[in-house]
């Protein structure tokens, strides 16, 4: 009895550093809703930088074109898709200002299955980018820059208040 | 002279246009001061974000350790450090506000060389990371980030005012 007692007691113990632990990483990783907010504003700015650059010098200036700040630019692209940004939508995070006011709808979290499939096609979008960065024939570049563009119009018109 | 007169003038006007070029590039690249400073305080928010996940993962508690999610941080940072942020500090953004008010000192511009060296280990730091993380060695990969985070501290050290 005492040594059941006493297992169960670890068992138990065991399973509270076990949520200790999960919630202080959870913590660590995602911070505060304002933190949340704040970096995937972040993400997303620098994200556009990227995709400007891309969009200037394959669409708009072919003739400023350099291979390797277009792969670098890609490089981003592919890092921020897919370092889990779904991280950095926590309970709450449709309310509340990071660098800027969210424009988050509450949608988010009532959509759960389209916004996965678009992340999905997201992260997919941007390692054929990737890809045709490095093969560096402009046509394929810019065929796959449209379909990064089209899983971020995706991700817009369901979750982003329009402004 | 006919002639010569006319190559003279489609010279000039090739380097009219080539400067017209290199403007526009540069005003699309880089932006007006608040969107260099914007941008570069996004950059650096997101690879806070990624070196917090990393700090978290190999140095307080290793047990959480995940490969992959170290991986992608990891590729995060080494993107970043690799996409020309020098880029963003472009002529008069030692003033200005973005996200926040700037932190850049003035000496940015007058510490060149020290400022190129230091972003040169930056971009190799997190190239020797990215290959640590792929390892999966936790002891070696803290000793990259350490580096890393030496080349982060050399540049505050150099051209950030302190809070």
């Amino acid at each position: 009895m005492s040594i059941n007692l006493a297992f169960g007691i670890t068992m138990q113990l065991k399973y509270l550093l076990a949520l200790i632990l999960m919630l202080s990483f959870f913590k660590v990783s995602a911070g505060t809703v304002e933190d949340q907010i704040k970096i995937r504003q972040s993400a997303y700015s620098l994200m556009g930088w990227n995709t400007t650059k891309i969009k200037s010098q394959i669409i708009d200036h072919p003739e400023t074109y350099n291979k390797d700040q277009v792969i670098a630019a890609t490089e981003v692209i592919f890092a921020i898709a897919n370092s889990g940004l779904l991280d950095l939508y926590g309970a709450g995070t449709h309310q509340g200002t990071g660098w800027k006011s969210t424009r988050l709808k509450l949608d988010y979290f009532q959509k759960q299955e389209e916004v996965k499939e678009i992340d999905a096609r997201l992260v997919k979008a941007s390692i054929e980018l990737k890809a045709s960065a490095n093969l560096g024939d402009l046509a394929v570049i810019k065929e796959q820059f449209g379909k990064l563009g089209a899983a971020c119009k995706s991700c817009h018109d369901l979750i982003r208040i329009r402004d």
